[in-house]
């Protein structure tokens, strides 16, 4: 037997033992009055159905998002693998397993990548630019460094808004000197380095870090005008002029580029025009990416709901 | 010879003598290299082009939306009146016109007015809605006495934003009594006073107080997010408790109910659906109000921009 | 054992014995050849599914929309609630049910709210409009009283029609003197007092009076060109002049207020306008109230298909 | 000097004498007093400015539409050709002019096409549908036969609609064969002869008999909805069963296709569905006509306001 | 026991024996470790799962799109037919089954359509439209004669190119003289003959014929702009002018009439325009064929996915 | 008097003499009889109404787009400037004017950025891709080097599509390696070197080398299907596989993004995603470069058209 297999590597018939995260957890009762779970196990390589007959707790709704251990064997059901679990127990502070093994991270070193970013807002020629930029780094260090960038779409893993923001400003920096003549380098990568910033408070996180649901005030708000409302107090606390303090607002509430796509008011600068479209490409890429790895090449995809059609790996 | 006659009252052949608004001037010459004016008068029953021969001054494109005092002649030219001026000086301290004669003002008893607007807002039951709506009342009482709630489409004159808002109010506070078990009439009510204060610093004014224009800062950041940031700023400043503060910002920020018409988050509360529908009546009719009074009874107008269609004088 | 217990109570593992409503039913035959029943049942709290083996009649399709008597026991299947019907019959003249315990019921007095439309409808000044008024609501008093306005999405029980009617007139009245120098207030209490009354002929009902589908006549004209064309008639007979006659349908043919929405003409005039808007909202604060009846406060809701939203209850 | 010379053939110097349409006519003062008429003369060949000096009358506004004598010289004002008239009167009946040299005309034999269209009718093989078309026929035969389909777009000469109609029921005959397994021809011709008939009503005519403007009625209703209650109205004095009616109505309220085209219902039946198709064809084809009489071979037009589009003619 | 009974006409309980379709197949391994297979059987009158207990082969994934001889019983799973098949294997060439009798045909004489269609390409003045006709027609008189139009929505059967190809001819033959002064007759019956060619390498098919799906060059590419480049190619060998070679491809180019149907360019002549047309009256009206057979006649059908509405069967 | 003035600088009452483009002339004679012409002149910076009194040639509407030598004085009529020539002639092949004085120029060095553009090309490591871009760079070598990308709205100066391709291809080549496990380089970089190489067909030019109009053939097939069809020719003869072939072709069909925005389909691959935005953003760029250049710092632009807004200039 096999400890912690992956799930998307399991097969009918095998018994199984390890570390998986309980993604959901619905305790029931049978026809005949016996109390059992249904649950949904999950690791980083993808989700499956449990069930543990006459069990009536310790685990129970309170525990969704958090890891346990498992023993059980995987069996058919309706057409789908399920396992029947045997012993579950909730896992412990030294129990043997990582967290990186369960949940999925951004496919960069972090460490380089926060350097790489830090380096870039260092290089805001603009004084004013700059000093809102690190004031802000310095606030949001850790979830700068830790928090996935989306629910599921793109970027949905651990440090994927670092991941995103890096991407960005290298585009921005190269942008910025091709068109220098027409755009501010200094408004363009202190907007692009703050531009998703606020999704800290726009999502709520599961005790492992991923994005599980929108908050109350980010449905209310929205992350632009949050994001836009927390500049607007730093700029103000370290007295940078309000032009340049509503020039970086405006970034932040144009970034969607159009108002179907969320966008607060519409870019109308070069710098927040071009920073819509680096946030498009960034995010698209990153979807072909995410895409792309679940297909053979010379094969079309479904159709993707983000994209509004089905893509093409050739290579 | 009549004194201070309307311009629409106007005939081709007669002598005038009055006060006017020089909207617009523009220093020219001649072929033969003389001087002149070519200048636009207005009132508030329209506007009238107009020449000023052999002149070179001291008036100047400085003085456009300053009131004049002109004698001269009304001619056609080219198939529209013109008036051909013969003396023409900027108008004095003590000079004997009324504001209130040239430029357009709500059809309302401003004091009134004034003073239904504050009952409503002191009706308000909520002591922290309150408290905010009156430190806001008293923070910009000229500017609701006396401003426009916009350059053209509907109410476009003194007082306009007053008249909009009182307009509104109550019929919040009609439809908060009639859907009391869906509507928090505290919100309701707080949200569609302050839903367009920031009006006054998405304009620019003219010297008589008409919006000329919109401010560099509006188009950056729009009315909506201007004015939730500083109801974020008083609800802070008055310790109102932040669920509360971040409502009232989502009701401003989502007043124009889609994005496609300027929200920059939807409606998503009762309250904030219901207040974006009160915006769309009140402002519609006031554009069916403008609209009629030029047409005759039996009527249909020419297209309406604003409302994409052509509209009926019945009665 | 409690009898009639309702559908949203019952648990797994408990005898249940009552009426309900046949909601559907579908005879079938096992494999090894034996006919049974699968079935809905529904009283006003939800739906639950039954099966009924063994039983070849003479309960069948037929009798979809019916009230039957039942007893059995609550059992799971496949992870939801399902009855094992050991006994079943039709429910017969004097069984001791109450409709208004299985068929949803507007909430509000049946009574004082005809009473309520039917002052509105007296206060109309214009003898032609309150002439027409009153001849259709003596055709149509029944249907006004008793049918729902909806086959689900808002006011979709008994006497839903009344309530939509009776909130718009207490709007329209309000509105109709707030713009008394815009709107002619007969006619806006006229156009709103009709402007659903085809629904009548638009749906078919159930034995119980739900609307249980569009009729075919409902499906190739529409309410609104079928409603026009009733008022259109009745004008005729009561001499009633051509101008409001043409006013009256205008104002049923455009209250969806666009054509993407429905309407047969755009709205034109400030009555045909108003009415859309009014419409509009209480179809609105309809579905803010069912939906929030089943939110926490504190909660947001799944995707409101009807609003293409989401929506927040917050007290 | 050329009598009755064609407006598109007139050069600038050329002296010019006979009857023109006054389509336009504005009376005027000059700067010093004295009255003159600015004035549009029409004939079917297009329309040119005119002016005649020192002129007080007896020919006003009221005369607009009439045809009128004139004498003059062609010159040029501004860039474009204008007449100076140096004589004026009123046509008198026995004036020597042809109401077809000065309107435009459909290029068909109206005594044949009328012929044409009353065989396709007295073709259709349901009494109930015929006799319909036969009263409708009876009761507007006049109309029938002379007046525009439309204001300009296409088909805006005397006998459009006639020649719209019976190219569309040519149509529909052959399509009625060619899918006779899904289509009832009966119904699709009985749709497509009366599609159109409330045109009559729902434009203003001149006394030449062009469509100058919609009616207020028109405005307010359609002419789709008044069509149909026409043939409501038709279809009960001839006792024709109700089902046929409604799918009549259907025909003629549907055949815009689109509710953004005005359809005030979508067409939901093959023969529905066939007639918003061939009314789109026939004015498809009628505005390539139109426009390509006044292109070269080997030219694109301008944009076709009616199409959202340049058109190329090739041959 | 019937042999080859029909999907739609079997009944639970039957013993059955024939040959039909394999459309899919699942090779799986019960709890215990046993393999079976998943079905799916298919004939042109519908489609019903199988299960075949035991079974380790030779048939398989590799199998799909092929025949089979089965022998089994038909019995209810979760409240659907289901076959027990107790013998399998794939047909042979001496088998006695007719192609005819599992997949859906279209309902026409091949051979006389194939004359028709003929017929009208020798119809063609034009030498070179007609012989880029003669010369396509002989490069794919097979895939002409034999391949769907489609993978499902409509024409999706054998012969089903054909069919619409026919039907288009014949009515594009009708217009071309009735609207003989806009429309040159060659241009039109040449772009109608040909606009769909392309479709043979947009999709693939199955051993049987049908189309399974998009081709990955018909994603990359689209039938439109492949069927423009071959009719350039072959034009250019048979030396036609640039310009008839340029109008032709811009028929097919333009055929689905909106970009946002998609037309690569939108049509500019009036014959692309009926082309876009005489296409759209083809489709929907094999559509409404297609959905009527299902549909009683008073009945609405359900949603209709390539329309986006229901339809009604009257006849 | 100063030779050759920028028409941008010349003030009424001067005396001017030099070299200008004769963009329009229009040939007239004056009520009286005489012959004279209406001409505008342009140079890059501006155009100017001109009049050659008694003139009757022999320069004529066939010189449309040349150069002539004027010598007159600046005059004023109606408002604007006006040139009355007093002597004019065709400019001859030795004349002393400059055409980089006349017509707009990219502000780039044409050598260098050929140069840069053939090493980027040069850079392609798949041998398939280069061979075509090569072949295709030697064929059109002087279209690229010379020709503006658009009649006006962005890059409408000679060698305009070379100043494009080339800020493109830098962009693609820093993308393909921020990307680099995404993205095959070769492809995104010939898709971007080829997307407009059709645009030489798809205009037609003025002597002086600027775009005037479209080509029949450009409006008949647009640039996408020729650059492709183009592609695929080269591609056959170079012997280049299929497979390749047709992902070049998909390329530069997507490179609109979106069917409304005149893609022929849309892109499905990264490298075809990427190049669309590259597209968009270099265009928007050049946009807000030529629109910035005509604003003061601080000043918001008129509505830009091919933007749908108005811009901001903030530095």
């Amino acid at each position: 037997m096999e400890y912690n297999k992956r799930i998307s590597d399991m097969n009918i018939g095998e018994q199984v033992e390890g570390f998986y995260i309980l993604k959901g957890v619905y305790p029931k009762t049978t026809a005949s009055g016996k109390p059992f779970l249904n649950a949904t196990l999950a690791d980083k390589s993808g989700t499956v159905e449990a069930k543990v007959w006459n069990y009536s707790g310790p685990i129970g709704t309170g525990d969704e998002g958090k890891v346990v251990k498992i023993r059980g064997e995987v069996s058919e059901f309706r057409g789908a693998s399920q396992i029947v679990i045997e012993k579950i127990r909730l896992a412990e502070q030294d129990d043997p397993y990582q967290v990186s093994d369960l949940v999925p991270v951004a496919p960069i070193d972090v460490d380089d990548t926060m350097r790489e970013v830090e380096q870039l807002v260092r290089s805001i020629e603009d004084r004013d630019y700059q000093a809102i930029c690190l004031q802000m780094l310095q606030e949001h260090y850790t979830a700068l460094r830790n928090i996935p960038a989306a629910k599921s779409v793109h970027h949905g893993f651990l440090s994927g808004l670092l991941m995103h923001t890096a991407n960005m400003l290298k585009t921005a920096d190269f942008l910025a000197k091709l068109y220098a003549d027409v755009v501010d380098r200094s408004l363009l990568l202190a907007g692009t380095f703050l531009h998703d910033f606020a999704k800290e408070k726009e999502f709520t996180f599961s005790q492992l870090g991923l994005a599980t649901n929108y908050s109350v005030k980010g449905q209310l708000l929205g992350h632009l005008v949050m994001g836009a409302q927390e500049v607007a107090e730093v700029a103000k606390q370290l007295g940078v002029p309000e032009e340049k303090s509503v020039l970086l607002q405006h970034m932040i509430l144009s970034h969607h580029g159009e108002p179907e796509f969320g966008a607060a008011v519409v870019p109308i600068c070069a710098e927040s025009e071009l920073l819509s479209e680096i946030d498009k490409i960034d995010s698209r890429m990153e979807i072909y990416r995410e895409v792309m790895e679940g297909l053979e090449v010379g094969e079309v995809s479904g159709r993707i709901f983000a994209l509004e059609k089905r893509i093409y790996r050739h290579k």
